[in-house]
């Protein structure tokens, strides 16, 4: 059984994508029954198509971008077409754009429309438009995953939705942004300002130079908006979650953490409560007891309490763009596996 | 979509299962889009059969055992029958026994036989037989899953071979039995001795009076073994994997682990190097920097290390009967599902 794949965006971990796909195909088809194929690769300056599939090979020796697929089209003497939907599952590795969800949303509807299963590495779409997305594709009847937007190579949708299939979830609350935790980490362990340790991680290229969607909390938000919206059958927006970023933590208040034996957090929450649920991101004092104490550094990790299976906790997970890649790859897998 | 299920054994897990499907029947219907139904209940002295189900509501009037089962069939005026195999899944909850794996190897091997998928909340069979049983389901071609069987409430099967699918994994490592990572946590937290600690246990009623598959590691070894071969698709027994326990531990050991800042764990570890697998259970000092550090009392925990995805640990997870069913309906759940 051969699936038919379309990339939308070849960055860093499409690329990565594809380089996984290159060296695992054969043991997917072994393993999990069903042959990946890439037919087509869309970027800005058109799309890559080749119905027998694109030599993923070849495709290695370019480097990311429109500008790579470009060069492979002129080495196989072919043209990039304008998009075309005839796939079996979207890969979506678009860069993010909470502000309009573009372009990924157009490509996501369009896929959707054509009867394609979405795997979404991006956020932007998923984070500005769910409610559309979700009923598009419940009309349609085709399945949706995105990991790869949900903290990727940390499993936080599949263990809230596969691990805990049937029990009640009465409480997620994750680090979820790699970036902010090792800010806050740095300035506990060094005694340094918000500003000195924002530097330290810009320096170490954790922090990237636009930092404002993650030090004011609207990546752990848009993360933990998709993780309640798909685990918990909702449909929020960015508006109904009370945001507060990191940028007013100040050593003063590490220090008071400390001197009580906590730390301080960006915790991403949802909380259910009479039937009522909240979500909310904010610096929160933890204490020991909480196994989010234990994760540091650019380490991500995730709790989940239920009524019948107690509380589980998850950590790690590569930040890598590799990890991100491998995370689509699971979902594009456990779409189609026949093994289960 | 109706799917009938046969349980084997009555004990509380089963009777758990039983009460969790009653309150969850519909929102599983809902949410799922199956409608699980138990048609039997196999016990010692015979089999209780409804073709149209059994009425759990009533069910839950008895206590459990064998006895319940007969009291159920006397109230509503049926006889106990032998055993037939005319379901859908099996849900295996006999009494571990991993000398023999009776009664649940015989069980399983039937219900394969007539084309049942399985669902083990016990080891004894798979621990005696799993190459046996392995091969009986593949050539029938139906589905076998046992989260029950490996630490329940903990995730460990659903991250290995569902989170990680397609990643590479080369090592697994877990404190997978609360009883001894319990002892372990009490010798050090108030400096006693193994059998002093094990009676702390044993007075809180964590320890069973037979503690000696605990305490020597097979109840461990039993759990990495299943993960080894379910997840890794080999065929290793009890004697492949090296054993040793905690009995052996001293207060001495303890104090020079603490002296270290590191903790000694019962740790069930799985390694790939060179291409080549070894199994092993026993106490080892762990520094703070593994998270399984931070496991403490009767609680467990897994590290899984990828290639592709870094590192990944779990810890968590109710380890009473109900969490133990939960994860049974967990399994049959995602046998079923129409939603992903």
């Amino acid at each position: 059984m051969e699936k038919r794949i379309i990339i939308t965006g070849y960055g860093v971990v499409a690329k990565e994508f594809c380089k996984l796909l290159l060296n695992h195909s054969e043991s997917i088809k072994n393993m999990y029954g069903f042959h990946p194929k890439v037919t087509g690769i869309i970027g800005t300056k058109g799309m890559l198509y080749e119905a027998e599939g694109i030599s993923l090979d070849k495709l290695m020796n370019y480097d990311v971008g429109s500008n790579a697929i470009t060069q492979y089209a002129e080495e196989k003497n072919i043209f990039l077409v304008p998009p075309k939907w005839n796939g079996d599952v979207l890969v979506e590795c678009t860069p993010t754009d909470i502000e309009t969800g573009e372009p990924g949303l157009s490509y996501i509807l369009n896929a959707i429309e054509a009867g394609m299963a979405i795997v979404s590495a991006s956020k932007g779409a998923l984070v500005h438009s769910f409610k559309r997305i979700k009923e598009a594709a419940r009309k349609k009847g085709v399945s949706m995953k995105f990991s790869g937007a949900t903290a990727a190579a940390l499993p936080t949708m599949d263990i809230g939705g596969y691990s805990l299939a049937g029990a009640t979830i009465t409480r997620i609350e994750g680090i979820l942004n790699g970036t902010t935790n090792f800010i806050l980490t740095t300035m506990t362990d060094n005694n340094l300002s918000f500003d000195e340790a924002l530097k330290v991680a810009q320096m170490k290229g954790i922090a990237e130079r636009n930092t404002s969607l993650d030090v004011k909390g609207y990546d752990s938000a848009g993360k933990i908006l998709l993780l309640t919206n798909g685990l918990l059958e909702t449909s929020f927006s960015l508006n109904d979650i009370q945001i507060e970023g990191i940028e007013h933590v100040t050593k003063e208040k590490i220090n008071e953490a400390q001197e009580k034996n906590e730390r301080i957090k960006l915790l991403a929450s949802v909380i259910l409560k009479n039937e009522h649920l909240s979500l909310e991101v904010r610096p929160r004092n933890i204490p020991p007891s909480n196994p989010l104490y234990y994760v540091n550094g650019s380490n991500k990790g995730i709790v989940f309490e239920t009524q019948e299976m107690g509380t589980v906790c998850v950590t790690g997970g590569a930040s890598h763009p590799r990890g991100a890649a491998a995370a689509v790859l699971k979902d594009v897998i456990n779409l189609y596996r026949r093994d289960l």
